[in-house]
């Protein structure tokens, strides 16, 4: 038995209250090596006078490259738990796992309480909750200078014309704006959207808005707070929420706070609000990025990064997050460059939002894996490039083996806690990397496969404005191109094609949240993916090999490049087929 | 290469900021399997340009049964951190380990960016500070009711003779009191005592007064507010710090609050100060501990469990952690239970006793693995049972082998970030175990050797009351008893080595504290620690053999159960050296 693969930690994503008292424990070996292990529990002090409680079997319940994963549920009787696992390898070898590591499988070691993990009690307060309408939704993501313009009167001076083959320069304009959005809600709604996430709309002199001048006001070419109050309104009305994006980690070198820290230097009272190096922040000294006196996010002078752990800050942050929350009633927050902002920032963010809305969604931009936040007191999920990145190294690049695929999606559907996944927002492109399309290098199809999957993952998917209209576009800034709204048709295969998925997505979203899932090579490159909730299935299979695969034709519920032959169908090479 | 060994986690105690823009990162390996580690890092942002900015070898800093423990120190330019582990092992085969897992060593690979791990942005305000006066502290812990009766006028009725060869009952008095404390507090300083924790002193029917009737009370059998006024004072001008016992986990059923639950019910205005399960809740109900329509702690009926939960019952203990702050200038609070309690009161607790005194001590008593506390927003400490537990099955109990306690050791240095362990509460026993001495079943000898092994660690020393005086007592309530001052004289031998003892190690404190250590069994069953801090060294030797070991009797600093001989020590079976 490798002792050395073990792995448990209490109040963590392998031991956590999911839901109704229910608590979820985990633990993970090495592959292959544990045939059976079981959980030994109960109330630490009933144990004192006996042994533990009781005992329940683990599953297996899935397998990454190097480890196996165990789960299983267990409920408690006085919201105090110990535990002790009891692993059983497959050459009989067993041992007892606890708090002060691995002993002997003796009755003595079994009965001696002080190797128990603990819970010590469980506190609802400290649970991970989510909003319960998150895992339901369909999200698209609006740039708004580019998605429509409907408002040509407060449209930048020199806006470039609205043409989708123009690959757009860091500082052109289009005249994309709020009004442009209310007028396609009906599209949208059409389409199957339930929650829009905008770029950022405050006043900014940017296109992108990254750069905020002022957090209060709507910026004067998207519209005013009237055409945002009729957006949100409009929005509602059509079942859609609108998450807007909190870009709290720096502000734009135009801001008043900023210019002021210009002009007076040290004698400034927003001097503090920053993280300065050294006086005076004059602009002679910009010319080398990495020797800026102050800190920025990234090396762009034009963001200095704000120090949100100075009180002054916080406060005005967070009446930031409330004033939209209380005048407008908007339903979630995006959080820009979360990771670099601090911990406690965050912690009383999270309090001042929910305080106002409780159901509002926190997602976080974390790129890399975000357990330190997401453990019930920050956010509620992250946007999930992981998966992006895995999925689209399959699918689009074809850069990755269907094992090393399923390894990845398999290690990181234990990331976190299960509540967590099941809100993570789960895309494959934004305004930060290139589109989909072009990493397929043009092949629709692929797209359409990785879009299937993404859908049929844990998880509530978004996707970027303009993919069903198949718009092109490389990295930043050409993936911002202008929305092709003359490609809008009964008729458009493609569009047709996002309707269908969202549609099924809906229809079986019970089953990816609550389910359980597997995902298996059943010839090479052959891709078969279930999911199974307490007998209703979701399957589908992917055909990434270079040849023809057959299957049963029964009940599908959405094929793309499939040719039916008699009761079978032919999955195509980079077609796909999903039964329901 | 043992892969499912290798264990890191960003922000946690194998990534963090130990003090002065220093980090601490560490990594976990299989034991023996891996011959070196260098580490990459640098700026996330700079990498993009380029690789990582800088790499360093890491130090394999310690073993145990399973696992070797790599550190390194580095600093960063701009505040964030990106990096990645590159491993060596002794077959001459390479990977690399980042964020998404182990893959080939090769140069694509070692300038992929998307497998660092990140410290996004390293925040001051989130990482573990810890007050500067612990870990130079030597702590007594007394249980007031046994420690000296001052005032005799304010003993209960029916206080039993002043006598330790009486082995308390549950409910004895003895008449201990403030008073009593303060006329020893000379005694305290000649023996060196630099920290007072007295077990609760409010108002509570208990000897114990675990189960508080008035957190803003004196027992009025201890004293009143002017008589802790007094010690608060004398201690401090006696350079000892006062560490008083919160016991906010629950409340005693004499108190206001339970006392009108049990009058009225679901009317009661604090109904929801408790976790009750059903009403009424009348006293005929308790037969049945297991039955209690209420939790408690344990399944104690006197002691109802408090809802730390509810904002009411926060802010009125919350009050009572900054009332003793402000009006009586305490310096610590240990925290009773305090695993028992939820995250978030806590949280809020370390914010208002932390805004009343910056330098304030937070000790939890937590006897298990305590990770979830100890990430510099809850607690400063927890009570270090499992150095406890180590120390006496090794020296007290001859339970187990030197490599076994060695290992023991080892793992426990990894608990915890660095400046946490520098402030662990060490200790070996409390009022909630037997005695050294019974433990020891009365050799003395064996409980010196403990005791100097216990002063050798990284942390802060405490020793119970009486341990100095051969005071013996099995579990609780006897554990309990008076304590014996008949026995102090100029001349008493355990006195006298305690006092030594608590000499020595404040003249090492520094060198324990930020230096490196080292144990080996030198000769079966024959121990040797070596702390070694820049060239300073301490060294020990402890023989628990049945064998004599010779030495050379340089600078001896300490020794206990040892003969001169010539230039030589002979250390004899259970005795130690310390060479300073």
């Amino acid at each position: 038995m490798e002792l050395t693969a073990i792995y448990h930690r209490p109040e963590s994503e392998y031991a956590y209250l999911y839901k109704d008292k229910t608590m979820h424990i985990r633990i993970r070996t090495k592959k292959d090596d544990i045939k059976s292990i079981s959980l030994h529990y109960g109330d630490p002090f009933i144990f004192i006078e006996d042994r533990y409680e009781d005992s329940k079997e683990m599953s297996k319940v899935t397998s990454d490259a190097l480890f196996d994963y165990w789960q299983v549920e267990i409920t408690v009787g006085y919201a105090r738990l110990q535990y002790l696992f009891e692993l059983k390898d497959k050459q009989g070898q067993s041992i007892l796992y606890g708090d002060k590591g691995c002993v002997e499988n003796t009755l003595e070691n079994l009965h001696y309480e002080g190797n128990g993990f603990k819970i010590p009690y469980i506190h609802e307060i400290d649970a991970c909750h989510v909003p319960d309408w998150v895992a339901n939704t369909v999200w698209y993501q609006i740039f708004p200078e580019r998605f429509a313009n409907g408002n040509p009167e407060i449209s930048p001076e020199g806006a470039l014309a609205w043409d989708s083959s123009i690959k757009p320069k860091t500082s052109d304009f289009f005249g994309g704006d709020l009004q442009g959005i209310i007028d396609h809600l009906d599209y949208l709604q059409d389409l199957g959207i339930t929650g829009l996430y905008l770029c950022p709309i405050f006043e900014s002199p940017s296109n992108h808005k990254y750069n905020t001048t002022d957090y209060f006001e709507i910026d004067h070419h998207f519209g005013d707070k009237g055409t945002f109050r009729k957006l949100v309104d409009q929005a509602h009305q059509r079942g859609m929420k609108i998450m807007l994006d909190a870009v709290f980690n720096h502000i734009g070198d135009q801001s008043p706070q900023w210019q002021d820290v210009l002009k007076h230097g040290e004698d400034s009272v927003y001097k503090d609000w920053f993280h300065i190096q050294e006086f005076p922040v004059t602009k002679d000294k910009l010319g080398n990025p990495r020797k800026l006196p102050y800190h920025t996010f990234a090396f762009a002078s034009y963001m200095p990064k704000l120090n949100t752990a100075n009180p002054q800050v916080r406060d005005y942050l967070l009446s930031v997050a409330t004033y939209w929350i209380e005048e407008f009633d908007i339903d979630a927050w995006r959080l820009d460059v979360a990771n670099e902002v601090d911990h406690q920032f965050w912690r009383d963010f999270r309090k001042a939002v929910l305080a106002k809305k409780p159901d509002l969604y926190i997602l976080g931009e974390v790129w890399h894996t975000s357990q330190p936040w997401l453990n019930g007191d920050e956010f509620h999920a992250v946007m999930n490039y992981p998966l992006s990145d895995s999925i689209k190294d399959y699918f689009l690049r074809g850069a990755k083996k269907t094992s090393q695929f399923i390894n990845e999606i398999n290690s990181q559907s234990m990331y976190y806690r299960q509540q967590i996944s099941e809100v993570m927002f789960n895309l494959l492109d934004s305004h930060d990397t290139e589109r989909i399309l072009a990493t397929a290098k043009g092949d629709i199809q692929l797209v359409k496969s990785a879009l299937a999957c993404l859908f049929l993952q844990r998880g509530t998917p978004c996707f970027y404005y303009g993919t069903e209209l198949e718009l092109d576009g490389g990295p930043d800034p050409d993936c911002r191109r202008v929305m092709p709204w003359d490609r809008v048709s009964d008729s458009n295969e493609m569009l047709n094609f996002m309707k269908k998925l969202i549609q099924f997505r809906k229809d079986v979203s019970n089953i990816i949240q609550h389910g359980t899932y597997s995902l298996q090579e059943i010839k090479p490159d052959v891709l078969a993916l279930e999911w199974n909730n307490d007998g209703q299935k979701v399957q589908a299979i992917f055909n990434q090999s270079s040849e023809d695969y057959l299957v049963d034709s029964d009940a599908v519920a959405l094929a793309s490049h499939c040719q039916e032959l008699d009761q079978q169908l032919v999955i195509l090479p980079k077609g796909f087929v999903i039964f329901y």
